[in-house]
This record gives C-alpha cells, structure tokens and sequence, in this order.
C-alpha cells in the first residue's frame, strides 16, 4: 500500500549536511543502472505543481542531467490528442539502463480528465485498470516504478499559490488555479486514482510538500534507497517456468479450416474491383470522420500476406496508410517493453497502420524458437488483449488476419520462388529451417487464436488459393470498417 | 541539365518482357546497396497525381517493400506545421544503405505553396536556394538522389481526371482539382523550381506519362541504370584534401576577451532575480505567440555550461523547454547527414530547446581528433550557416554561446572536481587529456566564429568568474528574446 512520507522541517544545516552523500548516492546508482538490463521510471504528481517542478529541477541538478530523461507533460499536441491517451507516455518511457522522471505522467492525467468531466466514472474506471496493467506489465519487464505524489494541505497549497502569483506569477498556469478551485472535489478522484494504481509491484508514495527541504530530501532518499536496493538484488529472481511440454497429437483451430475454396479469374476480378471502390469509399469516410484503422497480417511464410497487403493499400489514397514490415526489434527497439515498438506506430486519427507480421511475432516466432523466455511469451497474451482492448476503445477500426497454407502448398512456393530470379530474395535457407517446426508453430498459433480472442476476432483465412484469401481479406476489412463506422463511438 | 524522357506507347507484350529483368536488377542493386554507406532517395512529383500515386505503388511491388522507406506527403499535421517546412523532410530523410521514395516532397510543396499564393516571389526564390544547398548537402555526404516530375499535357490530364472522377472518384482530393485548374499559373512555378533546383549534382528527370507502362518502365530503368552505376562506382572518389597545416602562433578571438571580469555575490543575486522574473514574462510571450527559440551552449570542459543552462532554464516553465545534451552521435545518426540528429530536435513554435554542446562539434571536437575528414568539417561550415539562416527564417528567437575559460582556470576546476564525490563523475581521463590539444582547439574556435557569424551573432562569453558569465547568458538570453518579440516576424 501507499506510503505516507510526513516529517519536520528540515533546517538550512541539516539540507546541507545531507546534500553530498545523496547526490553521490544518485550518481553512483545512476552509474551501475547503465551496466543493467532494467529501466527506472519516476512519476511526479500531485495537486503541488510547484513542488512537483522544484523536485523534477533538483532530480536534473543532482543526477548526471545529461543521462537522465526528463518529460513534463502539458496539454499535448494534436498529434498526441489522435490517439489512444497512453501512447505518449508509452512513447517516452526510459530505456533499460537509464532513469526517466515524469512530471504530470499518466496518473494525473487521469485525474485531470475526471476532475475537468472529460471522464465519467465509468470511464476512469476503465482506464484505471488499463494503468494498473500498464504499471505491472512494465514491472513485469523489468522496471522500477517510483511513484511520488506531492501533497500539501489545502490551506498550505492557498498560501503558495498566492505568494505565487505576487513573485512568480508565470507558473500559474490556468489549470493549476482550476485544481486549486476544485481541490476537494478533486480529492476523492485523487484518492480512487492513488488506492486503484498501488500495490506492491509499484506502490504510491505521498510526500507531504509543506516544508520544501524536506521534501527534497525525502524524494532524493527515497530514490536513492529504492534504486540501491534494486540495484543490489541478484539480476535474475525471475521465477523460472519448466519447459512446456507439446500436445503429441492436437487438434488444432487449423484442421478445421478448408483449404479448398477457390475462387476462378473472372469471380475475383469483378469482385476485387467492387471491394477496391468499397474500401476506397470507406477509407475515405473513416478519414473524414477522424477514425483511424489497424490492420494486423500473420500467416506461414508465403502465406500470402504482402499480396493481400498490395491489394488492400491500392484500393487506398498513399497520403492515409503507412506499412510497417515486423522483423526482430532492432537495438533500440530491445532496450524497452516488447509492446513499445508497436505502440510507437499507433496511427493518428483517420490513417491506416498496416502491419505484415506483428505483435503476435512474440507468442509465434518469439516463443517457438527460444528468443522469449517462456514467462514472456506465457505473459504476452495477456499484454495483448490489454493493448488491442485499448485500440479498440480508443476507436479505431481493427482487424487482424492469420493466413493458412498447407505445408506442401507451401513447398510448391518456395519452389516457385526459387525459379523466379526477382522472387529468389524471398527465399531464405532460415525459411526451410522454419518449415521443420511447422508442428510447433501448429501448437502455437492454436493457442494464439485460443487465448487472444477477447478484444478483436482473429479471421483465420484459408490461403491455398490466393485468389479466395485477397478477397476474404478484404471483405473482413470492409466488415471491420463498417462495424465501426455504423457503431457509436465509444470515446 | 533536366532530361526529358518521352517515347511510343508500350505494348503490353513488350512491357511483360521487359519486367522481370528489370525487376531482378532493382532487387540485386537493393541488396548491394544495404551493405554500401550511402543512401538513395527518389522524388516523385509533378502534375500527374495518379501517375505519382501508381509509380509509387509499383516501387513497393518491384524493390522488396520491407525495406523501401516510402513516405506520402500530404497537407502535414501541427506538429509539422509549426517547424520549419523542411523539417518533415529532414526527419524522414532514408538512412545510408537504404532506399526511399517520396511521393510529393519538396519541390512538390515548394510549388503548391506558390501556387496558393502562401509564399510570394521573393519567398519561393529563398526558399529554393535553401532546397538547392539541401540538395548539394546530401549528395555531398554520399546520397544518390533520383527526381522524376512527371508530366502529362493539359489535354492528357483533364482526360484522366475526369475518368477518375468517373471510376476512381476518391483519388480526387480538392488539391488535385486546383491543381489542373491553375495549371498554367503553375506551369511557371514548375520551371522556375525545376531550373532552380537542377544541376548536375542532382538533375531532374521529367517523363512524359500519356502511356503508363511507357511511364513505369522509363522510371524503374533509369532508377535501376542510375543505381546500379552508383554502386559499381568504386567507394571513395572523395577528394583528399592535404591535412591542414595550423598557423604557428594565432592571435585568436579568445586572445582579445577580458577574462577578469567579475560580479560580486549581491550584485549577482540582485541580477540573477531580474533576470529570471524577465526571462520567465519573455518566454511566457513568445509562448503565447508561437514564437519558438534555439539555444545553443559551446564551451571548454568545466567552463560552466551546464549551470549557465540550469540558471536559464529554472526560469522556464518545464513543460515549455527541453535540453537536448549532445554526445558523440549513436548508430541511428550514423545513418544520417551528420545535421539530421539537429533537425530532429527542432522545437515546436512556442516551445524551447536548449543544446548543451551542439552542431558545432563537428568543426571542434570531430575536427580536432580527427573524427571527421578534412572535407567534412571544411563544408560544415557553410551547412551550419544555411542551417541557422533557416532557425532564423523560421522565426525561432536563436541565441549560440561560446563559454571561455583560461587553460589555468580549467585545470583549477578538474582538480576541484575530484575533490568532490558526486562532481567526479564530471571529469573523466579525457578530458585531461583534450587539454593537450588546447591549441589545436584555439585555432578550431577561432576559425569557427569567423566563419559561423552571419545567419547568428556569437556570444562569447568570459567566464573564469561563473556569475558573470551567467548573468552575460541571461542577458543575452533576452535580447535574443526581445530582437525577435519586437521584429516582424519574416516568416
């Protein structure tokens, strides 16, 4: 549970007697923390804005400003604004190795948009639990939240205000003299935010502001402490998961699909012309209406995804869609949540993300060929209906596709590509490597499709016959666009 | 000289023919190029919007589209808006090894903009000197630059527009309307940015695309000839220029500073908080008018950069600022034009960045140590002119300083440093060892203020004694602020 700092106030003397071992404290841990696989996260809230900047300056003075990642957040950006409310937080989180300090992070923010009606209840409910998992997927990961909310009594917060405005007026700014207005109604959202956000994984720590040195040192040495003791602690406590165990024989969401369906020249040129103007139609719309649109492509190799992919971005204006291929995360993709390089590529509001290959690389590829450990991939599902449950509440439209080839099928086209000297370069020797564990991956897409269902349906697409997958691939995406243009919004 | 590109329809056959030679060249020269350290970047503009569109598409066809950067230029968001216009370019500039297209860059706005009368004359003609130098500066640090405009007659045009509007109504954006109906107000505008950003260093290539497989195979061949003849180029036909023979004895801008001079600690504390309260109003107002500002901080170690940027900056709501401290550039920069990390971190209108070391470590430190060739640091200084002139033209409040100390000074510092537990981290082997180089570094700065002093005044400041060399930063802190509150704003 959250933990109440209060004290005396600190003397002059005091301050600077304790000034010399604090910042060595903060430099050395800073030091060892770059040498480590974990980041550290500082949030800074609560309703002493001044306090809040005075501490967020001291944190840049007496850590090495030059490694430290300092955010304050404001009133964001347009581009902000057209997206799900936690990208910018997620875009700005610290890498492995380095202290980022956020001021005005994501807890006050939710308690901004409660206190200012942007919320209702029901809402900030919602969202509070998606902070919760955000906070324990980071933990999970590796982080050290902490978590300091800078309290000041009422009459204390008046005062300073006040003083505020005769010597100092530029930091009041309009919103800060409205949380002073609404104090108390904002109490008791403060207080559900702070009681839904705590417990043990990233506990909230209340400083009372009252007397600023004290305060100073209170938040220095509890960083400091904190740090040191995570530090300090063996790198792996990681709860070690035994290997799992393969069904010998299952039966898998794949059997029952028929890989039959055909569809001839002439059905599909006419029917892919009909949906070419009917996405073209509804991408515009989307666009206009401000609703943006994520579109996930998984399949085997040769699957057929970049076809599928082809026809889908020629129905659409090049200005509205972006495609991002997914391959291994690069080095700066590594040095944070496995989640963060797909948040990164949120669309805004009225543009198209389309990704060939995706987040599901982590419960696939990830997972059958040892580069996640088990209690990874075992906790992606998780982090990935949470994530999905987001886009959809944020309102894009979304839809995500496995396409499923038969393994001689996909023999044939490897085969093909290797007699076409512009197809060669798709052919890798890792491709036929991959098609040895084609049981494997048989295991791991049913239990993808089993256990990631929740917040978007998977459209498993029969692929033997191109021409039948394109069009199934788009009707879906014409079903996603329509599900959500006819739907209340539900932002 | 621009090269015109026209010629007979092409047959369906005799495009089928030609394909998949062609596709294998552009595949195979993708895959020379990944492992070459020069980047390709090819420009799609010009009347036909369709045409524009489809070549576009066809690229991500032919080359393997997991790593083509394409990017669509639209209308651009806020956040891009409120930078100078190249800044959307720079930002998504391909990385060395790499190949990307813009469908509508530049030259594309550059015309639009002309055309919809938001630039006048005088306008277009800076502005195509700076995309001119842009030009240059690329190809000068490797990039292979490919521009096609593609060209339809009036007749050709209105045809396909209207049979669009028919079949293909959403490709019909408003813009494109205009764009026929001001053809030949904009027919002008064209030649004028083709012959003004023309040469041989980066020449035009206009195809006639009246047939579009006519169309298609001239581009993709003469990307795949231009390509391939840049990659069996032999790597370094870089003119070696003689090492640099440094003058004996300089008599240096440094020479002619008074390093006596000093503040008392009441005159200081008195100044200090004058100072703030301006500076804390100024920014405020720029804020309010959306005028952003570009701070940037040179000096020797110890010299006091870091404090003079603290003193600043506690001034500053931290919402409005952000310090930006520049190292060695990492592997993403790399990849880039060595100003592309500077780019990136151009402030919004309104908001604040601050560079603690900055640009100029390419003509001081990597000058120095060799870190950059002869002919490297030698253009930097025109780059950095250009640069500046755009932070100037856009309107930001630009202030650069140059923070001096005596050689004595310095080591007085070092050794008080390490004294002290929590600055020792300040002081590493190397910087004992730079002092070796103190000449070398005289000479770097002397030559750097002669020729860096046109687009923005150098501050340099003495600064033995820290609070005069604060307070001589804040003041000028202020002006910069003030000269461009009171101006007309040139933008």
């Amino acid at each position: 549970m959250d933990r109440l700092i209060t004290g005396e106030p600190v003397g002059k003397q005091e301050f600077g007697a304790a000034e010399p071992g604090l910042r060595e404290a903060l430099i050395r841990a800073q030091e060892d923390l770059a040498e480590r696989d974990f980041p550290v996260l500082i949030l800074l809230g609560g309703p002493d804005f001044t306090g809040c900047e005075n501490v967020y300056e001291l944190l840049h003075e007496w850590f090495d400003a030059r490694y430290l990642r300092g955010e304050a957040f404001g009133a964001g950006t347009d581009v902000e604004r057209a997206r799900p409310w936690l990208w910018r937080y997620w875009r700005l989180l610290p890498p492995r190795g380095s202290v980022g300090v956020h001021l005005r992070g994501w807890a006050t923010a939710a308690v901004s948009r409660r206190v200012l009606g942007e919320w209702d209840d029901e809402r900030l409910e919602r969202e509070i639990r998606h902070l919760r998992r955000l906070e324990e997927q980071l933990v999970a990961d590796g982080a050290l939240l902490l978590k300091f909310w800078l309290h000041v009594p009422k009459k204390v917060l008046k005062k300073r205000l006040q003083s505020a405005v005769e010597k100092d007026s530029w930091r009041i700014a309009a919103e800060e003299e409205k949380v002073h207005e609404v104090y108390d109604k904002a109490r008791k959202i403060v207080e559900r935010v702070l009681a839904g956000t705590d417990g043990p994984h990233a506990p909230w720590t209340v400083v009372d502001g009252s007397d600023r040195r004290f305060r100073d040192l209170s938040v220095a040495r509890h960083i400091a402490g904190q740090l040191r003791a995570r530090l300090d602690r063996p790198a792996s406590t990681v709860r070690e998961l035994p290997p799992e165990r393969l069904r010998a024989d299952p039966h898998t969401v794949l059997d029952q699909l028929d890989l039959g369906q055909e569809l001839d020249g002439d059905a599909y040129d006419r029917r892919l012309d009909e949906l070419r103007d009917r996405i073209s139609d509804l991408h515009r719309e989307a666009h206009a209406r401000g609703i943006g649109a994520v579109f996930a492509f998984e399949g085997w190799d040769a699957a057929g995804k970049g076809g599928a992919i082809r026809r889908l971005t020629r129905a659409m204006d090049a200005t509205k869609y972006k495609v991002f291929p997914v391959a291994a995360p690069n080095e700066r993709e590594r040095r944070q949540h496995w989640l963060w390089r797909f948040w990164h590529r949120l669309p805004r509001d009225g543009q198209i993300a389309v990704f060939d290959r995706s987040w599901y690389g982590r419960v696939l590829v990830e997972r059958v060929e040892g580069f996640a450990r088990r209690d990874e991939w075992e906790r992606a599902y998780a982090d990935i209906e949470d994530f999905e449950g987001q886009l959809v509440d944020h309102g894009y439209a979304v839809a995500k596709f496995f396409l499923h080839i038969s393994a001689d099928e996909q023999r044939r086209r490897f085969e093909q590509r290797q007699r076409v000297a512009y197809k060669r370069y798709k052919i890798t020797p890792e491709d036929w490597r991959n098609r040895e564990r084609w049981h494997d991956y048989e295991v791991a897409i049913d239990e993808m499709v089993a256990r990631t269902s929740g917040a978007v349906r998977w459209q498993v697409v029969p692929a033997n016959d191109k021409r039948h997958a394109r069009i199934a691939v788009l009707e879906a995406v014409c079903r996603a666009y329509e599900g959500r243009l006819d739907g209340r919004r539900k932002k």
